[in-house]
């Protein structure tokens, strides 16, 4: 991987993002909770211009329901161009009600990420999508002679 | 992978999410940005306690270093036992100075993850750290027949 000089990240047209989206299934949702911003990774799919995940009760419900915005960004990486991409979308989300309906509608293929009772969908709809492709530093670029160094420390 | 009991996520200890910590390089920021939360990849390091990363000037930066707090969340997957974790780190982010010094000091195994100029380090100072270990779902277990259809969506 030729490298050293810095290559500005590539932005991504909007079909571009969508289409990154379809072809990955595990995001990371931001959401507003409380105090500060808090993360969990979901299983989503995407559905015409949203995005749907499947939750239980709990803090990632109501605060994705909350009032305020949430963002869901999935990434990804080839190795073999050494290239990555992250695509962010940033918006409201909501409780799908009547879930058999949507599913027998969409047929999406929706796993939740982790095992347990999840009986929630929830739609993102995005007020914007943003997304990048960038190239991958490897990662003996910016490492020290003692890289390593900080596995062993006493956090 | 015996499934369909629903088994709750076991939560981590400290010490357990920060050996986690320390065994990944790539995660998520979570920022508040004007008017909702952002997520950015990063690639990390951890140091006696706190994350570090390192960024360019721009929007990453100037949320991460507004008075909001910030949220840091990596997971990892392993697929032999089927089981996955998430630790998610809250608290706020400061600015280092002195990064010869910093470096030179703790000797980071610290890449950014995109290439370009990436002349600041940012320390995530944890008010909280959280982490589950749960199940992963086999993505045939909530599969509708039609699975694969959205692929195709015109979104």
């Amino acid at each position: 991987m030729e490298n050293k000089s810095a290559v500005p990240p590539t932005q991504l047209s909007h079909q571009e993002c969508w289409s990154l989206l379809r072809e990955a299934s595990v995001g990371r949702l931001a959401v507003w909770h409380g105090d500060g911003p808090d993360i969990f990774p979901i299983n989503y799919a995407t559905d015409h211009g949203t995005v749907i995940f499947r939750t239980a009760p709990g803090t990632k419900l109501a605060a994705a329901l909350s009032d305020n915005p949430v963002a869901m960004e999935a990434d990804g990486i080839d190795p073999q161009v050494g290239e990555a991409w992250s695509v962010v979308i940033r918006g409201k989300a909501e409780l799908l009600t009547q879930t058999d309906d949507v599913l027998n509608t969409f047929s999406l293929p929706l796993s939740p990420l982790q095992d347990g009772k999840k009986d929630h969908f929830v739609r993102v709809v995005p007020e914007s999508i943003s997304g990048r492709r960038f190239k991958i530093v490897p990662p003996s670029t910016w490492s020290t002679p003692a890289e390593g160094r900080t596995r062993s420390a006493d956090e």
